[in-house]
């Protein structure tokens, strides 16, 4: 079954739904950009998605990356396509936000979709290149950018972010690679083993520039000791040519669930003490402190709502083959009908239940993602500081409810998917059974769900003394206002106003528990997952009626033959489903939370454990 | 990791919560089995699952069946442990329940339960042959039960059944398959293709006996015209030696998300017009009707739970990886207290939830599946024969909760294994992410979850006028009025009272949907999971307080720190957890069913389709 996307809603999203007129006014677009281009971008970033990377899905996870005598060969075409992503623009040189010609979010992200769609392997690549090259944007010295920056954005070489270690994945600060100074203050000695490092050696490039974060001699310790080093694999001449290997070796590749196609790595500095490193930002402290993980977070904020994305982009995926397959798989009868012909499985209610409860998710989860991406937008780009600063705090808010929701949520839509599609979806004769492998190891990247859930609730929330968190409850609060009484959507509002009033009560909740902290606190991260979901349903459910509003208007104008009428009846139907449907579950999850029961910390640790 | 399994667990459902001995009475048991043997065959089948069947576990996933020139070879040691457990009596001598020295069901699937934990793939093997045997038992003449049994109980031949084909899987009354009479009127030739057959050409026997379902040339359309043919690859003489090739060829293997290990066959029975089956049951009568597929659903009950049950397993066994890495992997510092020592993670409440979540379910599950076991043991076996069909009854309510939730459930509680064992539970270097490969085919096999859903609704809850239902009802009111007063369990009783009063709406509205059929038809199959899910989590509640309710008695009794006593407080642990956090949610799923809104069906076809 050929790859296919959802270009209609992408077209929505930028064209119907987000204020992209107001990021293409910005002084960094307004002469690249307009609102008429956007067309011409999604339907070339189609054909790219569908023609060249697509292709390479399917290979990718059959032939996986392959570590033979310490050389990475990747599987057949990822090298090329990598290249030609770069190449062409449709890689790092259009993300990164500080760069010149650089694209807006909204737009890049619409077309950095559907090649994550087309093949989630591949697309970490150029992901992980453009977080390294926004690093040395951000925080590298002139001479570093010149040195490394054009064959990174170019295709010939690529990036990463070597922060976990075997004994440091979920608490970073307890890294053990070490840094040791040199007679050059820049130039820094590394020592120690990173692992999971997604194309730490994958075998597509000739040079790989690992972002490498390690602690000096005598640093801190935790996260505050911790330096961030440009460590290339072979070093790099003033004149940007490649020198000598500088002692990265790679000890082994992980064999993964899915993802196989690319290279997952385990990779040693120094083994030979031969490594050397270039430190970003300046030397550690008096204390020892260095801001090696702050400049490495910078980027946290897109790259976790990217993973949120990345997720979400491959249910939309496979929901989008379960929808074709529903409509060309003949089994059973129309219900209550013995002898009826057979019908196209879509037929049937319990299907339609299941599409319509991915698209509901998936779109609404989207929805979320690109008013992440438009905030972001806003922030890098509004000359009024004030406003950036604003947008950069309801990013801020929104962050892990994309990640930590987003990718749960997927995962269970593409189970779904693999439930419509029946036994063959349980082949490979159809690609959703790669989806849900390739997918499960986003909600554990860039932070676990816990660890999203902890991030509101114990820094989201309380940022500001709770100014941030209350303006994002006021966006949904002020919709809700300006739609209570829309003829069409009454029950629908009042849903919302009951979901509203779950993120309140959640939020005087928590905040009465770091109140009392020392007798509540076991409370806070029991109840975090719990509360991070229900923020996140209720933002999903404002973002669906937002667009449901909008296409009821449409389709009053609509006659009603027009081809385009069943686009926006879905979007209607999806914000009804969400609302009445889902949204209820905030009200249940909130009094659970409420009850502040503590059964799970009161069960003796004995009794959890089998063995 | 070492594989482990919960046998302590084991031993509670035999020996101290369910009636056991009732069921050992049985004149069939009463000479070979007492309740002093339980523990001894317990040892033994765990020594045996770990000793024996986990080591191919790992090796059938990575290397697969493999179909080469026509000849499938099976993984390295699939073949040997498949013929170990069928010789020794770890497999189909003890489960067919017609068989002298056959098992009670109870104690024989405490024992394929470990086996199937340790390795998926092989037990199917050995279900599939028990199933096939079972039918020869209760269908066959006493020349087919001499001809084909005993090889396929000493395990040098297995069994299959051959129901689904290419353009009929949940629809199998579908099937254009075709058997032709021949002058022996016992001997069909056999025509057609069926699909995802496993063990259809496994390389683990020298002969496989398929039972399979066929339509006699000008019989009934739909079910009812359904023949059942034992068709052997190879044909058997009357001494039970192998004979000629029977033409039944090997098309294609399907390369599968998960039990690689085991074969899952496309089969042309007759491509050369010289396949031949031997007809069970009487020929077709006047109207062309057959019994074929009644026979074959004859083991429903059995194999459907045998369904729910493995995936039960499979989530038990990553449950046990998941609470064992937990107390190894040091991670991160007790909440609220920065400047404390590194802590294994299962201190951190949000692990703690996930572990005590997952034991509830699997534990809670198990119970109803153990439950469902014990009425089929009474059932077979009573010299009661109301009693006999009373518990039948109660077994066919169980069978689509067991099948539907406790699949659907499962799944979930093995991807929350892999998030607690985080980056590593992605790889192959733990068997969780294995597991979710595995399982995910057990929500489709036996009939998908809405098929379930379908039989309770549509079936179960009005078998008998209600009778039987009702009298499954029964079982839980009595329950919650013996023990509304527990002086322990007050919270949890009333919680458990709710939920059978949403069991009680679910089923007055059901009702009321059937009698005004044409009108609100379509409801029904909208809300069949519902429905379904809502019954499956009141009776695991039943099934949890009712073990709680033991526990709590057997703490009373126990010195505080005898070594037994975390089991028990585990089990009052899970029970509240369930009843507190999970079981309020069958009062929201049964006011949106009542809310009878018909979004889903509304909602336009094209809406739902992304093309």
């Amino acid at each position: 079954m050929e790859f296919k996307y959802n270009l209609r809603e992408l077209q929505f999203i930028l064209k119907e739904w987000l204020p992209t007129e107001k990021v293409l006014a910005f002084d960094r677009f307004r002469d690249n950009f307009s609102l008429e281009d956007v067309d011409m971008y999604l339907n070339e970033g189609y054909r790219i998605a569908r023609e060249v990377v697509n292709p390479i899905n399917a290979v990718g996870d059959a032939e996986g990356s392959i570590l033979k005598d310490g050389t990475v060969t990747p599987p057949t075409g990822f090298a090329d396509v990598y290249k030609f992503l770069q190449e062409n623009g449709w890689g790092s040189t259009s993300e990164c936000v500080q760069l010149d010609g650089g694209m807006p979010l909204i737009l890049y992200k619409a077309l950095f979709e559907m090649n994550t769609a087309a093949c989630p392997a591949i697309t970490s690549y150029i992901k992980l290149t453009s977080g390294a090259a926004n690093l040395l944007i951000k925080f590298g010295t002139d001479e570093d950018r010149q040195r490394y920056l054009p064959k990174m954005l170019s295709g010939d070489w690529q990036g990463t972010m070597c922060l976990t270690e075997p004994n440091a994945g979920s608490d970073v600060g307890d890294s053990t690679a070490r840094s040791y100074p040199t007679d050059d203050p820049r130039i820094w000695k590394i020592k120690g083993t990173k692992m999971f490092i997604t194309a730490g050696d994958a075998g597509t490039c000739e040079n790989t520039i690992h972002m490498v974060l390690a602690r000096p001699e005598g640093g801190a310790p935790g996260t505050a000791g911790l330096g961030l080093y440009i460590v290339p694999k072979y070093r790099v001449n003033e004149d940007g040519s490649m020198g000598a290997f500088n002692d990265v070796t790679i000890v082994g590749l992980e064999h993964k669930m899915g993802l196989k196609g690319h290279a997952t790595s385990l990779l040693n500095f120094g083994e030979n003490d031969d490594c050397y490193g270039i430190m970003m930002g300046p030397p550690p402290n008096e204390k020892g402190r260095s801001r090696g993980l702050a400049m490495m977070f910078n980027m946290m904020n897109e790259s976790r709502i990217g993973t949120g994305h990345n997720s979400n982009t491959q249910a939309a995926a496979a929901y989008s083959y379960a929808s074709r397959y529903a409509t060309e798989r003949i089994q059973g009868r129309t219900f209550g009908e013995k002898g009826g012909e057979r019908v196209p499985i879509i037929k049937h209610e319990d299907i339609r239940r299941m599409l319509l409860d991915m698209k509901a998710v998936t779109e609404g989860v989207r929805a979320m993602i690109f008013k992440s991406f438009y905030y972001l937008d806003i922030e890098a780009n509004s000359p009024d500081k004030e406003e950036a600063k604003r947008y950069g705090g309801l990013a801020a808010v929104l962050m892990p409810l994309v990640k930590g929701f987003g990718s749960e949520s997927s995962l269970a839509a593409i189970a779904q998917a693999i439930q419509v599609l029946g036994g063959v979806g349980y082949t490979r004769e159809y690609p959703v059974e790669q989806y849900l492998r390739d997918s499960k190891i986003l909600t554990i990247w860039e932070g676990t769900t816990f660890i999203q859930a902890n991030d509101l609730v114990g820094r989201k929330m309380r940022m500001n003394e709770g100014a941030v968190f209350a303006d994002w409850m006021k966006t949904i609060k002020d919709f809700i206002d300006e739609h209570s009484d829309h003829p069409q959507f009454q029950a629908e509002m009042r849903r919302l106003g009951e979901g509203y009033n779950c993120v309140e009560r959640v939020r005087e909740r928590l905040a009465g528990w770091y109140e009392q902290f020392e007798q509540k606190k076991r409370l806070i991260p029991s109840n975090a997952v719990s509360a991070m979901t229900i923020c996140a349903q209720v933002q999903v459910a404002q973002c669906l009626m937002e667009q449901a509003v909008i296409a009821q208007a449409r389709i009053a104008e609509l006659p009603e033959d027009h081809f385009d009428r069943p686009f926006y009846l879905g979007k209607v139907a999806a914000a009804r489903y969400w609302a009445n449907r889902v949204l209820p579950q905030t009200a249940l999850a909130t009094e659970l939370l409420e009850a502040g029961d503590t059964i799970c910390i009161d069960c003796p640790e004995e009794a959890l454990i089998v063995d």
